[in-house]
């Protein structure tokens, strides 16, 4: 059976942080149009709308966010479709897949991604309660389970199996701000230091603030297209040259190691498959480090180092002048992390890489990357490899 | 370019009604293994599971819902992928629609879309705040507009504009009702009289309670599969001929009119276009007539009647004996109105009736039906058009 290969053609997103005087459809919005105007077409052109979003229902009181975007956008004035995917914090992964598949199918030649989320929008301690539906409701959040706490108790057992030492936990959050710092669109734009990272208020025990992503407001968007509508309108851009999703228990007490991360793994190992690349082809990496342990286990079940050795990349090779670049974007801790905008805007940052224009957080010589998406404490993950065009 | 025509082979539901007893992934997972058992699959040979849900987050503090569905159904520990579909009460409609694009795709041969709605999770006078999260949280809902009153403005003008009288719509309920008595598994079991449906207690006039869909706890799941794989297991199905979905804007005040469903019409053109078929090949419609009111607009933009006309058909033609069965199921109104899985609900009853295993409710010769689900109160809408093999 033949199939269109499948492409990115345009890319945009707002700023991310606390955008209090911003509303939900305002960055919905925002994004969206940046993206359909990098990518050099015009609105009509769009033919099918995923929107990207995991908690507006709770926050906002809004459901029905395919069609909110799309009206507020003005592509509902042509009728064009769309649909919300949700997959908690990889609904941007999945959706960016929905419409892979979409153009694969051969029933559209251009779609659109946004993902956005207005996190701020919630006060104090409801903002635990609603992270928490993420989780198994009724067999983790009720009984107290955050998943800042879930995240805690699978760092303290992988760094006593391992006898991994906070250091290489804290050196994650170090990169990201790093990375961050030149990135315009970050939540964060201050450096830390190990010291800073190190001896942040605790949060859950062995994490401390600087382990764990902030709740940040904001959204991505990325134009997709189908080969033919490149070379029919002489467009260019980036590849997707595989994408692959898969899945593991919703709690985790159910599954087999509380720090592997099963659907991770699989979903890497399909994606390398079918891209026929090597993890050594890879120029960059952007991974879901909701926190900062997270980062270490997605490391190892990306297939970049052993089990419990992850620790040997964070010193040197994650820079970005290093071996194997990570989260050049500032990653969900610094550039932060909009749940259903997050695995849309790892696109826009590798789009901008690939594309040679990620500025002072350049990538040398950037060719392949590969983007890992997570839900919660892992029940789904989407993994990604883009190539240039 | 080759594409893989889709079937249905397997198609499963709980009862419809106020489920007290029974817990939002209970539903979910009754559904989804009938489904699979009636599809004389195993659990294993599942590929992709879309869930579709509409409210869980708010209701249940449950997101993540494709992760909690192929959690408690058994599949995650094979690993298979799992996403949510939200497109208010178009979700189900939208997720068979996901599930026929990845099948098309060539990536997939067999999926599972389960649709699960847990509604009185909710008390009293929050599930009309709930229920206004699927219109414009921001220019609809805080201003006091719910989802009846927004119809009852429609069925004001409507029958005003077109002079109709109350007992056409009246009638579109009493057939409803005479349908689901022969539904084992529908909400309500009761006829009623067009004198009951007339004189019920109001809500939003015109509208009274026996013109408004009642709240429903349920689940429905279908197993699809790719031809190749039908012909492979020696397997028949029920095809899916054309699948198209429209939009329209969110807020019932951007639309050209108030009593024309844009998303219906246009999605209905396109589906029949791609079929092939007329509007006289339907053996019978299912339709979303969460309200009385839109089962008349729906007639008439699905194209079986002109726009003021749909009351000429409700006295006869849509009776199960008549020219054009209309609800053989009972409809959103007496089979019943569990939001996700209600667009999901009618490909079950379109597989037992095109199967010929309807019991008391067949129509006879079933060949061909036409299934329209709808977001609110017509923002997105999904049509297909089904047959047997």
């Amino acid at each position: 059976m033949l199939s269109e290969n499948v492409f990115v053609i345009g890319a945009g997103e707002t700023k991310y942080g606390e955008l209090w005087e911003k509303s939900l459809r305002d960055l919905a919005v925002e994004a969206g149009l940046k993206a359909i105007e990098n990518a050099g077409i015009y609105s009509r052109d769009v033919q099918i709308l995923y929107g990207s979003n995991s908690l507006a229902g709770i926050i906002n009181g809004q459901e029905n966010i395919g069609s909110l975007i799309a009206d507020f956008s003005g592509i509902a004035s042509g009728n064009i479709p769309a649909v919300r995917i949700e997959a908690s914090s990889a609904s941007g992964g999945a959706a960016v897949r929905e419409a892979y598949l979409a153009i694969k199918s051969g029933e559209y030649d251009v779609a659109v991604v946004g993902g956005v989320e207005k996190m701020t929008d919630i006060f104090g301690n409801e903002v635990l309660d609603m992270m928490s539906s993420l989780l198994d409701r009724e067999w983790e959040a009720f009984f107290g389970a955050t998943p800042a706490a879930l995240a805690a108790i699978s760092a303290r057992k992988y760094m006593k199996d391992f006898n991994v030492k906070k250091e290489a936990l804290a050196m994650m959050s170090v990169n990201d701000h790093a990375n961050a710092s030149l990135n315009p669109n970050s939540h964060f734009k201050n450096k830390i230091t190990l010291d800073q990272a190190l001896n942040a208020t605790s949060v859950a025990e062995p994490l401390n603030l600087m382990d764990c992503s902030p709740v940040t407001d904001g959204a991505s968007a990325i134009v997709l297209a189908s080969e033919s509508y490149l070379k029919k309108n002489k467009l260019n851009g980036m590849r997707i040259l595989a994408s692959a999703i898969s899945q593991d228990y919703l709690a985790l007490h159910s599954r087999d190691s509380i720090y592997t991360l099963d659907s991770t793994r699989i979903a890497a190992d399909e994606a390398f498959k079918r891209s026929g690349l090597k993890r050594e082809d890879m120029s960059f990496v952007e991974l879901h480090d909701s926190y900062s342990i997270y980062g270490l286990m997605e490391l190892e079940d990306l297939g970049f180092a052993k089990k419990g050795e992850a620790d040997k990349l964070v010193e040197e090779d994650i820079k970005l002048g290093g071996r194997l670049p990570v989260n050049p974007s500032g990653g969900l801790k610094a550039k932060g992390n909009p749940l259903g905008a997050t695995g849309v805007g790892q696109f826009v940052e590798a789009f901008l890489q690939l594309k040679g224009k990620a500025d002072k957080r350049q990538v040398k010589d950037a060719r392949y990357g590969l983007l890992q998406n997570m839900a919660g404490t892992g029940s789904t993950s989407v993994v990604h490899i883009v190539g240039g065009d």
